[in-house]
């Protein structure tokens, strides 16, 4: 399905959302998209993705319509053996909550989930299996191991089993018979000639190809997804593709600034197909953003089958179930990502009638999506719609932008009355006791700035001092740290980590 | 049925054991009660007990049996309103596969799980309650608060939704009839005398009762238990016992050595029925010791069927499921249960045989039940059977133990050859690069550390030394915590928490 769609569209539902703070100071209006980046890292990973929704859509040209695949994976990190990794994530009650609600089958995460392995996890899995092989090979053959070399009991294959049943039997009755002392046993060393020892080999490394298959599971599904180079296309997508990366790929590393930029452009070119396309972004930017009041999912899909635009025509391939838009199946992950689909479609063929002449189909692979390529929506950030994939992100002027602390008792309403001489103000609160405050003229900063001097209770500062002493606490962090001898460890983990981000980096701008 | 029973057993099930070691790490065999308690408190706290069983057993003079009423609780901590809290817990994956195969019910938890409220988050609700209807009886009466004064729409009540449908079309058609100019509506004030205002704010006030025992949930059958004074029987309790406090009642506290007994204590006292019965302990403990090889659950329960035990006469009551010990339904909550009580019946009824006359049957206030009270049961450790809730702990000479550290390349065969000359030795691992080696002679002790003196890959010590240094890295500790400032703070903790295990303990000693 995958193979021959025209672009995919995904959705993961979540265990939960912040182990933190509430999801609104988890997002705050003035965020970068770095402070966004390292917040949802700290606060969301621990949560498991357990449902992956996947729609592909093809289009059918003699038809003038799409054929639609929908795939509801449920996840769930079963262990492997003994060895492998026991997974522990985080429920947050609200979620579930929230999941339970919408019908939700927990009991097809957790009796019937699809296991996974992240890469390193399924090259130790490899290794594993080469070592055991080796180890077999060396001492001729596994199956001819002497019991002893065993820690546990040895099991008896089932193709042995009567003859060492018979064995024990004539035992039994040696033991039982007292006038027996002696009994003479049938030889049982295994023989077996060159070529049926090899084809017995290859059987067993068949088998165990087959249950590392098994185990890496889910992981094969995002695999193809990377093969694939197809768009991808997601709705307020940030979330899900963090949570793809660090659970299917390898756990989100810890960054600098810079390294966020470089990570999220591995995680584009390598993890998930070749571009990605988030449809809340699209439909939050022009010619869009004046025709489209509410861009939540739902909302955005009603509109979408409304002038100007018009409904798309999809149709689920022969044998995949069809959903229907009429009876709401919302929040199931399958049922998300087929919507976001619908809504790409419509906003895709509304870009053709811009065309002279006007076309009523446009591709995913059309020139005129370039503009929302690998851009993700930046959900509550005011002045940075999006996080950029390919290029430096934006970086707003924020001179109108105060830093604003005060006592822990102060609601919204003690700073609407502070800055009651100004006109109108937005806050966005960082915690209890800070909080930024914009103005409407930037030229009322150092006004607000020069009159804070003397109060006692609260203080004001520049967005640009703001910054400046965050840098300047993150520069000494750093030095600490050096001073504390970790630097030769530091160098260790950055030799290692950083590499193939930069090399990533070389290859996508290669490309 | 817990007022008619004569005793009660309980188990319960959870999303996950250790949030940190292995479960063998978690249990080293010569850990003292202080900290196992402490080991299981900081890795085993955040999962969620999910599903607890309750079985009441009532004896039935006149036909000589017990009559069972067996319940099985799935418990989840649903959010209740927007204040309240958004409990996060961890699912452990080994935990959740093993239920899962079992067949448990996962949807019946999150789906329909009964919520629960601790005892300080009861007291918050209650006060919120109280708090509203304080605010409305300021201003007159809730239901006649202006429409300004309140923050969210007015949800309209039922019985006056008619009268305002009738006025909104008055004023509709005034709007769109363009002759017309006013319009004069009948008079809208409530006018409620004051027999019928104290009726609706009676109704209202059993209504918001109602609500909060709701939300209480799951925790007044714990109540239940607290306030019977009956005894209360699990297997191998004390992970359930600690669960049970930490969710129904308060998340447990830190506590030095001392305190854990006083904790407990009250515990015992006060949360879980007046006495608590481990038949894992009891059927560790002479006379049953040396009949009974294997005290898991299950075993248990078929080894107490056959001489010289008799299997016990159980019947559900009425309209109650009854459960088949042969078609075994181990480790669903009410099941467990059920077979706890069986047990602590065959072994009580076991111990009338020695009586003169002998009895059939003994009641769970016998005193011969005495020795077994409230002492639980402490796995894997090797010279402490059990956690002794009423008096300190035994205090075993572990004079032929050593504390042996070494390099984390070591095996347990690295150990066994580095004291082959000692005879039989035990290895309890600690971690990584420590283990406990016991002899099987205390006078070998002095040799093994004088030998070890000029060693430069390991070191051993004795088992006093190894305490001796531990207490006083604890004394270390406290000092520079006091130094550090925390002294102040550490005082209005003490007299806040330490309160009320004190009394507590002087009501059980006056008892």
């Amino acid at each position: 399905a995958i193979e021959e769609a025209d672009f995919l569209a995904i959705d993961g539902e979540f265990s939960g959302i912040s182990d933190g703070p509430s999801v609104s100071a988890l997002t705050n209006g003035f965020d970068t998209p770095e402070e966004r980046y390292q917040k949802l890292k700290k606060h969301s990973m621990d949560f498991l993705l357990f449902q992956f929704g996947l729609c592909t859509f093809k289009y059918d040209l003699t038809e003038s319509k799409y054929i639609m695949k929908s795939f509801n994976f449920y996840i769930f990190p079963k262990p492997f053996n003994r060895t492998s990794p026991d997974v522990k994530f985080v429920c947050q009650s609200s979620s579930i909550d929230f999941l339970a609600n919408q019908g939700f089958d927990f009991n097809k995460v957790f009796r019937n989930g699809i296991p996974y392995l992240n890469q390193e996890e399924e090259r130790q899995l490899r290794e594993q299996y080469d070592e055991k092989r080796s180890q077999a090979n060396g001492v001729g053959s596994l199956s001819y191991v002497s019991p002893s070399a065993a820690k546990c009991p040895v099991t008896i294959p089932e193709d042995q089993k009567k003859f060492i049943e018979k064995v024990v039997e004539r035992i039994e009755d040696l033991l039982q018979n007292e006038e027996s002392t002696s009994l003479e046993l049938e030889p049982c060393t295994g023989k077996v000639d060159e070529e049926e020892r090899k084809r017995r080999e290859q059987q067993k490394q068949a088998k165990e190809q087959e249950e590392l298959k098994d185990a890496v599971g889910f992981s094969r599904v995002i695999h193809a997804l990377a093969n694939s180079g197809k768009l991808v296309v997601g709705h307020n997508m940030l979330l899900d593709i963090m949570h793809t990366i660090h659970q299917f790929y390898c756990p989100l590393p810890e960054v600098s600034a810079f390294a966020v930029f470089l990570i999220l452009l591995n995680l584009a070119g390598n993890v998930l197909g070749g571009r990605l396309l988030d449809t809340k972004l699209m439909a939050s930017t022009q010619p869009f953003k004046d025709l489209i009041n509410n861009t939540s999912l739902a909302e955005l899909e009603k509109r979408l089958k409304e002038t100007p635009f018009s409904p798309p025509k999809v149709e689920s391939a022969e044998g995949f179930p069809s959903y229907d838009t009429a009876s709401e199946q919302l929040h199931e992950a399958g049922y998300d990502a087929y919507i976001t689909g619908l809504c790409f479609i419509s906003m895709a063929n509304f870009l053709g009638s811009f065309l002279s002449p006007p076309k009523n189909h446009v591709s995913a692979r059309s020139q005129l999506m370039e503009p929302f390529f690998n851009k993700l929506f930046l959900m509550r950030v005011m002045d940075i719609p999006y996080l950029n994939l390919e290029g430096p992100d934006l970086q707003p002027k924020r001179d109108h932008v105060l830093y604003v602390t005060f006592p822990k008792e102060w609601k919204t309403s003690d700073l609407y009355q502070l800055f009651s001489a100004f006109g109108n103000i937005q806050v966005s609160w960082i915690d209890d006791t800070s909080a930024f405050v914009s103005l409407s003229q930037p030229e009322q900063v150092q006004i607000a700035v020069n009159t804070s001097k003397y109060a006692e209770s609260y203080r004001i500062q520049t967005y640009a001092e703001y910054v400046e002493k965050k840098r300047e606490e993150k520069r000494q962090a750093k030095r600490k740290w050096m001073e504390d001898g970790w630097k030769e460890a530091d160098e260790k983990r950055l030799k290692t980590q950083a590499t193939p981000y930069v090399l990533q980096k070389k290859m996508l701008f290669g490309k």
